[in-house]
């Protein structure tokens, strides 16, 4: 079979005609000495795509992102962490505004060139004068190797920076995607404090781009949860340049599929580190519901499992208790027969025709205590089916949130 | 002002014609001495009402006491902790119905004149013998003594038993109405392992002793979360022998709005008490939406805030942080106006027109310091308003609740 793609090292930067870099301008305290803003540039115009947060509250940066995204000929991604410029009303907007205008000017573009980002706390004035003063050496310091320090720079309680890229083989000429993501924390399907930026030097329209950015985010960002909870920032923006020597993608041909199918790669990759990296989790669940009567209802059940306290306590307590598992699946307003639910851990049978199985506990148990598990609940009653990335609820996960 | 009511002693077995016992039948392991069975009966026939959990998955005990209800003649409520008998098939609703036609041959009654309700672990079978076993040492315990020790013997992880009584003084006779419930955790609007016996001596027909037990419920019950899950068990069962010499009430009358108020005030006492007592938790919070378009958005607003681990998890870090709360607000689906938002707490504005407010954060920390407070959200986009009455989320929640 042919190789579909590969992986290789450099990120954002590892297409053609991109660069990056990041530097600290104080956004945090004082004492921090890491970076705070990064910035991703494309040498030549490129077509952007993006899916932003559903949550009806939406950060300035996001509100003037969509705008700037009307723009067929952008050129750069600013994101700094820190401070998410969500919830600062006018002076947010007017924030946002100089955040893209600082490095549209250093760089000799319109502003609308310029996709803006933020990420970090809620409710306080982005320290914008410390963002406008970096701008310079922010530029200064772009480098095709830049994709690592940006990945750095934007995480906020992410403990590991989440980095990928891989090469396409076309006849013609290799396709390169590359991406980087922070999460950690509030992460939901709808996207939640996650932010996503993936580079390519794919030739592909503006409204393809979109089609498949769509379809990818919904493949991978929204089928991972950590805690329900959705974010005012999040935001997935993919640009491409065009910089591949080969025909333009169009729907239908070789290149296009295998380009999607890569993209799909891509996103699925981030997303699964963004679980990796939740706060505090021990357990790294998927949720698989199939057998579902409509693919609404499957997603309605996988969701309420996923993110049900109880269900994730168990987990982390390694309990293979399917009761729970079964109440979270009652309540999910899913259409259920409860007489035809099966519950397997990882293929085991813990729940037989909606009653406890034959399997001795300790067989379900030894599989709880692997850190990583599926629990997959199939309701006889239809063909749709749902898979959703999750984590156990943990006292660590707690403290972690119980303050700024 | 005339006196509605007065809190009195003696639970369940205050108003007249009522008693109650409770025995250890053994179905918790051999180890534990509690009492794990109750019984409260009424001397005389009397007419009950009952709002049952809306989990599609539904316990046996649900299901068999839904039949019995049909019945105008009802006599009793047995009820056992340890096991709650859901997800255990055709076996289980002839436990649950065998567990009644004990208590039915042991008082020479029909088995409809009998309510069953269990709690416990879902899907193992219940000990049927061990019960039937015990019923007759039942039976000869009652007296007109015994509510607590059956809000005793239906606790689970419950810390206190939850038992209140109220007499409401009406010209020609009192009438009396008690109850007792058990709860912690898994506790959420729409009912949640969640059980609840009233008693009352007043005479009332079936019909509107129904409509003023779901209207106390949606009122009280359904306005408390935990954590937002909800079991297979939940019960409030509301029955009322007529042994009051008064005339029959019917709406309209005076005694018919006294008694509905003490209904209400029965009911919400005994929901604060399991709030009180949800597992780990150390803040009791009201979240009050106010000037919603719709009293659905209010709802759905007030159970986004109050079922948001992270919002949660701040309140447990007595962190103000008002940041998670309009996220939570921003993703509930209800009609926001982002720049109208306030949120209080206490009454002290941590946020005015959807912006920081010039409160000192010292002032809102010293508020969240408390172990009660309010957060109050006002939309300003129209009249409509909901209360829900929750906890924060801590590390002993998650240890509680990760085995058994």
């Amino acid at each position: 079979m042919e190789t579909a793609f590969f992986e290789i090292a450099g990120g954002v930067t590892a297409p053609k005609g991109f660069r990056a870099s990041a530097v600290r301008s104080g956004i945090r305290e004082a004492l921090s000495a890491r970076n705070d803003l990064g910035l991703v540039i494309s040498d030549f115009p490129a077509v952007a795509a993006a899916t932003f947060t559903t949550n009806k509250i939406k950060a300035a940066p996001v509100r003037v992102s969509a705008a700037h995204l009307r723009a067929s000929d952008t050129r750069a991604i600013i994101a700094n962490s820190g401070n998410a410029n969500a919830c600062t009303g006018s002076t947010g907007i007017q924030n946002a505004k100089r955040m893209a205008q600082a490095v549209a000017r250093q760089l000799g573009l319109k502003d609308r060139q310029v996709l803006v980002c933020s990420t970090g706390r809620i409710g306080r004035d982005l320290p914008i004068e410390k963002i406008e003063m970096a701008v310079p050496a922010l530029v200064a310091g772009l480098n095709s190797g830049g994709s690592e320090v940006v990945a750095r720079a934007i995480m906020t309680s992410d403990t590991f920076h989440k980095e990928i890229a891989v090469e396409i083989p076309l006849a013609g000429a290799n396709v390169r995607i590359g991406g980087i993501a922070k999460g950690a924390g509030m992460i939901n399907p709808d996207m939640a404090t996650m932010l996503c930026f993936i580079t390519t030097d794919a030739p592909i329209s503006k409204r393809e781009l979109q089609k498949l950015t769509s379809a990818s985010v919904e493949q991978s960002f929204n089928r991972v949860t950590v805690d329900g909870d959705m974010s005012t920032n999040d935001t997935a923006i993919c640009i491409a340049n065009g910089q591949a020597a080969i025909p333009v993608m169009e729907p239908g041909q070789h290149s296009y599929d295998k380009f999607a199918q890569a993209l799909n790669f891509v996103m699925r990759q981030l997303a699964r580190m963004i679980v990796e990296d939740g706060e505090g989790v021990t357990k790294f669940v998927e949720v698989h519901v199939k057998g579902a009567a409509t693919y609404q209802d499957a997603r309605k059940a996988a969701e309420a499992v996923a993110n049900s306290m109880l269900v994730k306590c168990a987990w982390y307590g390694e309990d293979p208790n399917w009761g729970r598992i079964m109440d979270a699946v009652g309540y999910s307003s899913a259409k259920v027969r409860e007489e035809m639910i099966d519950i397997f851990f990882d293929g085991v049978a813990a729940t037989q025709h909606g009653l406890l199985s034959s399997t001795p506990e300790n067989t379900l148990k030894e599989i709880l205590r692997n850190k990583k598990f599926t629990v997959t609940i199939d309701l006889h009653l239809g063909s749709a089916e749902y898979k959703v990335f999750t984590t156990d609820l943990t006292p660590e996960y707690v403290k972690f949130n119980m303050g700024e």
